[in-house]
């Protein structure tokens, strides 16, 4: 995150609608800590790759966590990344085709990403994800073994150069399109929460906790 | 996308966890269809960028759309793009936080993608893309202003290296796990649609169109 006396790298700047751009902190982070999953890309020696990641946020530190994370540092112990965390808030229907548009909010984060091997800190980080995805589940569930925090890989990436990108309202549609019988508005769009599944090897008695129950986004 | 008798490329082989690993077009295609929004990879001088962009599918042509698409192309009329498009079905939620997990479709396509010039290639892409988000509002909207097909920038990618990767299911817990008295199953998520807003500009006495009112994904 570029600090407020000091002007956001070239790398970062958004380029395109200037004015949907931000630098600020506490947008970057609100939104990063909405989102579920991040799109992290990496430079391969075939060309880049964009893999989807579970993700979490303490202070200016995001840890990521994935299955295919071995991918992005096989050729050592850490690697530039980007980070884009995108939420989609409404399809924006205008009068022609041009003008839609969809209400956003994305943050795009670079920077070089490493492997946390401290036992202590890649603990908290796999705490700070669980907690990240289902708030609350960390103090639901038995401490990890310490085999499993050994056997798991955590990166560590930090937030300075960041930055957001929102559109929010109506559509703008041309001057004269406005006289036309088409309809014009935004559509909302959201998350659903279904109602929980539990696993049919649960044992027989156990409520579905308030964390569960009551998740949302 | 590897046709059904030759192997996948090295590139896009999946790594981890083969066994969630696909590479029927089928598969693929769907995913594409039901997705709203890419992350598009691709190299600059600095590193890695994943932007999220608009996209359509047509046959196994893929066509991307979206304001920071000339950045896409700053170097030249073609570049090298990894596309990935993930949907999040929901939260699996494990007795331990190590077999926490999501289920999720994703799909990641990498080529070449190049710009479009033919103006009627261009045209009916940014309509493939238009029925791609909101399927049937070519129909009710008015047709392109040449001028407008001519300012806008669409790209084109072969969708010959793709492959997918789902999850679905229960969590998978170690045995002993089992025992324990800690809920576990599925939070099923997907996109929740609000009521529909009409631009405040509307003209009086049109009526919410059935492609807007009935958009589902």
């Amino acid at each position: 995150m570029s600090s407020d006396d000091s002007a956001p790298s070239q790398r970062v700047t958004v380029r395109r609608m200037p004015d949907r751009g931000s630098y600020d902190s506490d947008t970057v982070n609100s939104i990063l800590d909405e989102g579920l999953m991040a799109h992290v890309g990496l430079v391969t020696a075939e060309g880049p790759v964009v893999i989807p990641m579970i993700y979490g946020r303490e202070d200016q530190t995001l840890y990521l966590h994935g299955s295919p994370a071995s991918r992005l540092l096989r050729d050592g112990r850490s690697a530039q990344l980007c980070v884009t965390v995108s939420l989609i808030d409404g399809l924006v229907v205008a009068r022609s085709l041009m003008h839609h548009s969809m209400n956003y909010r994305s943050v795009v984060l670079m920077g070089e990403a490493s492997i946390v091997d401290d036992f202590d800190e890649k603990t908290r980080a796999l705490d700070v994800i669980s907690d990240h995805v289902i708030p609350g589940r960390v103090e639901a569930t038995r401490p990890h073994h310490d085999k499993e925090v050994k056997g798991t890989l955590v990166l560590s990436m930090a937030i300075s150069e960041a930055s957001s990108k929102i559109r929010t309202g109506q559509p703008i549609d041309d001057e004269e399109d406005y006289l036309l019988d088409t309809w014009a508005g935004v559509l909302p769009l959201g998350i659903k929460v279904g109602e929980p599944i539990p696993d049919p090897q649960l044992k027989d008695g156990i409520a579905t906790p308030e964390h569960i129950a009551n998740w949302s986004r």
